[in-house]
């Protein structure tokens, strides 16, 4: 953790120069409008210069090209980079459990647990677990049996990871989440639904992070499939069987329906909803509230409900803006052909 | 607690008068269709007239305007707002936790407690956090490092509150809601999503009810703003950054995106989403099923994928409605006009 | 547990017959791209004859009249059923709890625990809750006051009952689930929200099952009511008051508000959102993402924003496509009218 620095040693965690004052210090980081004179903020938008005359900070992170501030700035390449750069600097240590396994834990003598492993407060590891080093399992958390957590991973406070999962290196998930419950999936006879036993598990890649309250069912058979470098917000819905590919985002509330399968670099918009069985392919990008009902093709954009093609559906959305008026016009129209008929009958 | 009632004491806690008998026993509230001879029901609508005749309620709740009614009555001013004084009077004492700590709570010896606090099993309280006076914290709670929750709130089961967040009095939080879990924010290149530290907090005012599951993010600097007087219902998502203003009614499993605003008394029905990074102006409502792509001004109604004005909303949709038989009418106009050129032409 | 079958066994099970090597062994179930020379698979629809063709299965569960396999078969009249056999078949014993009351549980001394009950880490009974035979409660299982839990029922690892509710038999709930948590009701007068106490509970049937993260709200007055054989999925919302039919099938992130009534067999698509206060009737089927303003008659099929008739869906949608085409076209006609009008009047 660092309390403060100077704009100095800002520039030079952001490899880039400072423009005034070096050793002016600075405290944290906040918005144009809230920071103060020991505070740095950050501007990039065309919009932020006439915020920025107004602004109390003490320094500002800008590109080159930002031109004039009216505060010490430091100027760097890609201010939304050094802006990570910059809170990483600042950012206290994360807090959660010390390394160790918290003596209210109950770890089944089975487990394997690797080195500098932090276990929390109540913590449960069933059976045949096995978690990698330096993995932190905050309090609460709970690990089924033969599941596989990697190295340098942190599940937050009670976390849920059903039997039989498997987690790679440095993944994350926040609190409250469910990897691993039953999907939903029965077979209907004579008005009788009966339970499809799931059988597969979950396997999550490497460098994945997983939002709170979001749901990754387990496979009926095989495994539902979560790539590497994929990050997925809260309140998500990733149904049986589904594989979604590498470095996708997912955004907060999105449903994916079984077996659905999304290639790489996939974005989904917040709530959009994934049908069953569909296939959704590399650098798709879909906008929130998108309502999928069929496959769509590599590096389509796609938006609606249900979703067309990006710039379709804005020619929709406009043309229904003035449906109102074409139904009027029409009506003048049908009039004006009218009178035209009678006056070529008489 | 109250076990039964008179009619006369019914009046008396509604400020209203009885028409029948004011000795008559009650012992609980039913709806219409429900309620049984010991039992009071409340009606309002003109269609709750014909219900009333086949009702087996011993009572019922009517406004001064209402007229006869086939059995006993209290009559007074806000047939509603009566309504909910009947209800606190017959409501049976909250179940929870006893004033106190439970023996298997966990509590850091740097926490603050307040007075008449009741701390259920199984709580865990993290270094430096604070708890107001008769605040009641309800099994299995955390609450992390330096979070100040402030007096009179109820937080049930289960609900997770991360470091460094804020909340007011009479705060009331239902189980496995997460306030305070990391903002879904990266910033890619390369192909590689790297994420940006959230070092803000949640900051929630006095008077604010939150549901069950839902989230609260944490913000990226300054703070998340959920406030005074705000009712939040259960799945709703509220991402990092958000400014939700005072008295606002937010339904089930909306989403509100990062850095969005919303002023005060606003009303976002069920299952809306809210793009980020816009303002929703004080006392707009968001309809059902609402997705809000841009900023909308104080006072408007809005509604539709994407939202629009309410009125505008409805015209369109009837347009939609008949917009199979307009395609035939072009059709036909068509035809006739080819005719009438055709003519023309001989 | 079975961790191998011969041909012979699974024709058993299912009541079906081996085309082939009787005695093969099977040691597990999966996808027809996936399983290998020492598992089964399973084709029922025709794309599936050719992916047959490349696959590694050793054996393949079709329908009778499927014709010839590349494999081994196993030949049965419905498939779907047949493999719900053969997964119960292969399914390894559920993990949770044994028999009996962990010693970290804690059980009021009030409450009745039937026979054969297993009672998992951390469990929290509280005063005068009945929990039926051979029910099984996950670790951190919570069941609030007067809570009756039916036999045979299955609560996943942090399930929350809240006090006042019913449970029937054969009940299973998975992870993070909210039964009983206050509904989300309000009156307002001169800008204060106030909360409107709910003293009514939740009665969930038999045979119900609920996924991860689900939310029923207990009622104002009378009960909100889950039917019998109806299943529930991840994430949904059922409001205060809400009466679910028998059969219904509700599938992730779906929303009904409050005081809503489904009848029996209704099928909800995901993340579908269901107004308060109307009527769906039995055997309606809503598309996913459909948004319900207004009562649905029984066997009505019904899609789309808002909610029509599904024929009516399909039409309007297929003319929504041709919308911009269809402005251009009455441009086109406004015209060539205009030319006509201009002749005649020469």
């Amino acid at each position: 953790m660092t309390e403060s620095m100077t704009l100095a040693g800002i520039a030079s965690v952001v490899g880039g120069s400072v423009r005034g004052d070096e050793h002016a210090v600075i405290q944290g980081v906040a918005t144009i409008g809230v920071a103060g004179q020991n505070e740095l903020t950050w501007a990039s938008a065309p919009q932020h210069r006439a915020m920025l005359a107004a602004s109390g900070a003490g320094a500002v992170l800008v590109n080159d090209g930002f031109g004039e501030t009216p505060m010490h700035a430091v100027v760097c390449e890609d201010v939304d980079a050094a802006l990570v750069d910059v809170l990483s600097a600042f950012s206290t240590s994360t807090p959660g459990p010390a390394v160790g396994v918290h003596e209210s834990a109950m770890i089944s003598d089975s487990a394997k647990i690797g080195q500098n492993v932090a276990i929390g407060r109540r913590v449960i590891i069933d059976d045949h677990v096995v978690i990698g080093d330096n993995t932190v399992l905050h309090d609460g958390v709970f690990v089924g049996e033969g599941s596989r957590i990697g190295s340098d991973c942190r599940l937050w406070t009670y976390v849920v990871i059903r039997e039989g999962c498997t987690l790679g290196d440095r993944v994350t998930i926040h609190s409250h989440t469910v990897v691993g419950a039953d999907g939903f999936g029965y077979v209907t006879r004579a008005g009788v639904h009966r339970k499809i036993p799931h059988l597969g598990g979950v396997i999550i890649g490497n460098d994945v992070e997983i939002g709170a309250s979001t749901c990754i069912d387990r496979s009926k058979t095989d495994h539902t499939i979560i790539g590497d470098g994929t990050k997925i917000d809260n309140q998500v819905q990733v149904a049986h069987n589904v594989q979604i590919g590498k470095g996708c985002i997912v955004c907060a509330q999105v449903g994916i329906a079984g077996s659905t399968k999304l290639g790489d670099y996939v974005v989904v918009g917040g709530q959009a909803g994934l049908k069953d069985n569909i296939e959704i392919g590399s650098g798709v990008m879909l906008a929130a509230c998108a309502c999928v009902p069929s496959s769509i093709k590599p590096g389509t954009k796609a938006a609606g409900s249900p979703a067309v093609e990006y710039r379709q559906f804005l020619r929709e959305n406009a043309s229904i803006r003035r449906l109102p008026d074409l139904v009027s016009r029409v009506n003048e129209l049908s009039k004006r052909l009218k009178k035209l008929e009678s006056a070529a009958d008489d």
